[in-house]
């Protein structure tokens, strides 16, 4: 089976304010594909942000990292109100949680992702969140904890082809410069994260001969 | 050992807006001593809304329900600057989302509050959560989903004794009269809110000999 990935470039807005995240986006958004609302900003400004970012930038996808645990339908039927293309739901969630949501983006028309972070038994619950209807699910690969909760990509792929399910891989958000990093830090950071993305370019080379990526775009919504 | 036990009244403010939570905490505010905003809330409306209850009802105890699950520290200096006197985190968390979320609390002198909603061995988490330093757990107990999620009253008590912790058992919001509820299944749900407060009432003059609550108070911040 030959599959088709092309490359979608999600950039997490890991700040607190709309302007903030205006000013960051003025400078990037013509290399994105994806602009993601993260979690602790949507929590400080409200669902405004997606709407703000959606009226300036209406050709990106919009990803509202909710993070929803609990009334799924409702959280979810929020985000798309407010012009999110894709949110998220905890994989850790209810089922009922989750095919809330979906029923919210059926609603609407848009996709609802799983966030694995914290699931155990990873294909198992993939397995179920595809039955349950989501689009795709969302992998944590954070280097800094990749030893203690890392996903070797390998397995990822694996559990992907297995379950005929897209997944996206986390690999890394475009942060800010932060303050609580010293230099010596951000230059280990730098380097942790080129490794890291050297790794991944060989590794999907090694299972699919080519250059590739983890986006499976072709039914994003 | 006998412990006092003296009540509280939380309300969980599940509407969405904050001209609305205003509205309703005009009418109910003297009857209520802990102010909850939902986790809904929050996100449509930002952090804001704790900001302007607290403004508006500073003598009362506000209580951010942000169920948060990554970026602990941040998630709860936010809450927490925004005038939340207590936050949650999900049980389900990492433990470096706990212990950044209470490094956060002991900054501000506010609580830390883990929501047991998904958590499979509650006894053992609530041990670990208590060793993190979260200042009590949330126990769900929604009569709607008593029979497969419920937990009997006094498997509560008896954790709460033998770890020698706090915990508040959320029974039921005051929420708004719910368009999607006809009147047949708001009587239902409010006889079964009826049976389940006489249980609670039964469960704890059976284990203290007297009426109780399932608030411990005493050393809340």
């Amino acid at each position: 089976m030959e599959r088709e990935y092309t490359m979608k470039l999600q950039l997490a807005i890991d700040l607190l304010s709309v302007p903030d995240a205006l000013a960051l986006l003025h400078k990037v958004a013509p290399y994105v594909d994806v602009i993601e609302l993260g979690t602790p900003l949507i929590k400080q400004e409200g669902l405004d942000v997606v709407t703000d970012i959606k009226a300036a930038y209406p050709e990106k996808l919009a990803f509202a990292d909710m993070k929803t645990m609990d009334a799924g339908e409702l959280e979810a039927d929020l985000a798309f109100k407010a012009g999110a293309d894709i949110m998220t739901v905890l994989g850790l969630a209810g089922d009922s949680t989750i095919t809330g949501a979906v029923k919210a983006g059926k609603a609407h028309g848009k996709a609802v992702v799983a966030d694995m972070i914290g699931v155990t038994d990873k294909p198992r619950r993939m397995k179920e969140l595809k039955a349950l209807g989501v689009s795709w699910v969302e992998l944590h690969w954070v280097w800094m904890s990749r030893r203690r909760q890392g996903i070797r990509l390998r397995i990822c792929w694996k559990w992907a082809e297995m379950l005929r399910f897209r997944f996206r891989l986390r690999v890394a958000s475009i942060q800010s410069e932060s303050k609580e990093l010293n230099p010596p830090a951000r230059r280990l950071r730098l380097r942790a994260r080129q490794s890291m993305e050297r790794r991944i370019r060989k590794s999907l080379r090694s299972v699919y001969g080519k250059e590739s990526n983890t986006w499976d775009s072709a039914n994003l919504l």
